[in-house]
């Protein structure tokens, strides 16, 4: 067995911290600490640079403040693709700032194609040691990545092949928790929705790949929105790790995720992007806190969030025995 | 009738240039010409800003060699991507030198997201005025680029929103061409193919976005290795452009493309890599010319391309009133 089998370390990271949160790092630059935003423009003038300097500065102070309570981040490339390579620099430097505080990364990438296209990927995003050995080439190697399924087989497969050797994982799409997702997902095709089919293929392509965990390396991206559906995909996909967004903002509670989990309350982690990095915007965190100590703020709402879901899933008092030191 | 819409415009170039071919932009490091990999490591080392370097003189040599046949050029970023930072700043020089040679650019990256997500990305991938106006965030616009559709709606509208304010381009995945897209996108949904669904859908999200050449900005992508059902799709999908893929390498040939083309040869763009840029490595071209004339191996595998399909769609002595100054 791979000592550095992904979910088994994955799973390992969670019980330590008790904590089952991902938190996402979605850095819209209009909800932004407004400070923040106004420095970067003095030094750099309007610019990409200046965009990406406001967000590293961000999540930076973001990562400080949720190391202790997630055991995961999940950068959204999109908004720091929307910035060229200044916004991508950013982004790689974010990955090594969640490093150093010990977090994984789980790279939102959805990316997908087949063949040497879906390798040069798989070597862009998972980290490992690469062809050729380019020095520098590495910067947007993550622990694990997001991909979308609809090339079949052909389009995942490069990605587990280098995920298993490196110790990485992969989640791909299978119910998005958006309004639309069911035009597609919700076809029926012989006789059960089209996500339940694609959940029964991922499940049957990460069979190789299961780890002393009884999780595969290849997990499952299925939305909070839809707790019956969640529960019915566990049943369907016994051995893949579930990655649940919509949880929050998107409308999905602890009570929504719950069927995702077994009966150990392990086999899924659970992703919050806007509640808890922009907790100082809205709700009783914005009352408590305000733009003065909006990083108190995200630190409270992430603790808050590993706490309703750690305790849903592990009964009453489920902090007991928690290393202290993750929670600082 | 906006003026600059993009199906219309594409037509228009494609009428002008008797060309409905696309050259893929795909830079294997282990193709290219040994030399120019040599020169770039000599400089710069062997890192990721040799690969880079590598890259973009491969790509602007191969640009000269193509722009009097090639109607638009289809960079692959996952190449770019590999090399992290450095390659995407050559991705991003590529598009300038393909603009500076008056091709057009669609951009190869089958992105997939919602809401603000996929805004972010649209706003990264298509040309036209973004939110904020930072300076320097759009280095990497093109005039179309290629989504993933599995998200529905959701997922396709805030390309299509930006695409028609900006007089660009989205292709959708519909039909893909490699060997295991059946077991997903063949799987039967209401007496049909799950491909054929998904093209009736990309047919009716594109409806609204018809212009005057009858074809809307929302066109598909579909591969060149399955014939007849390319054809059933062009009866589905009357407006819709087709992007065609897999022409070449993957096994399709100018018998497999025509079901794409309306009865005015029009309605669809043919896409090769390998076939045209790596032309020098393999068959009469390689025999012809070798490594040492390796661009004029490109230059005639891209002419001769061009020739075969629109003699095919437009009857025998189609070269008569060409645009002479295109095919120098």
């Amino acid at each position: 067995m791979n000592r550095e089998h992904c979910a088994d370390r994955r799973l390992e990271a969670a019980e330590q911290k008790q904590s089952q949160v991902v938190v996402g790092l979605d850095p819209r630059i209009s909800e932004l600490p407004e400070q923040l935003l106004q420095e970067a423009v003095e030094e750099h003038g309007r610019t990409a640079a200046a965009a990406a300097s406001a967000i590293l500065r961000f999540n930076r102070d973001v990562l400080d403040a949720v190391c202790g309570a997630a055991v995961a981040v999940k950068p959204q490339i999109a908004f720091y693709e929307r910035f060229g390579c200044e916004g991508l620099r950013a982004y790689a430097q974010t990955i090594r700032e969640a490093h150093t505080r010990g977090l994984l990364v789980i790279a939102d990438v959805k990316r997908n194609d087949i063949g040497s296209t879906a390798e040069a990927y798989a070597e862009a995003h998972l980290s490992g040691p690469a062809a050729g050995n380019w020095q520098g080439a590495g910067e947007f190697r993550a622990d694990a990545l997001t991909v979308n399924p609809l090339f079949g087989s052909d389009g995942v497969r490069p990605f587990l092949k280098r995920a298993e050797r490196s110790g990485c994982g992969v989640f791909a799409l299978v119910r998005t928790s958006n309004p639309s997702s069911k035009e597609i997902q919700d076809l029926p095709c012989g006789g059960r929705p089209l996500y339940e089919r694609i959940g029964a293929l991922v499940e049957q392509w990460g069979r190789p790949y299961v780890g002393s965990s009884r999780y595969s390396l290849l997990g499952a991206v299925a939305g909070a929105t839809f707790p019956e559906e969640l529960a019915a995909l566990r049943r369907i996909m016994p051995h893949s790790l579930f990655l649940i967004p919509g949880f929050g903002a998107q409308g999905g509670g602890v009570r929504d995720v719950l069927g995702a989990f077994d009966r150990h309350g392990r086999g899924a982690v659970v992703s919050s992007s806007r509640d808890i990095i922009y907790a100082f915007r809205r709700g009783p965190y914005a009352e408590e806190f305000g733009l003065e100590r909006w990083q108190e703020a995200v630190r409270s709402a992430a603790e808050r969030m590993r706490q309703q879901i750690w305790r849903a899933t592990h009964g009453g008092g489920a902090d007991q025995g928690r290393n202290s030191s993750m929670s600082a």
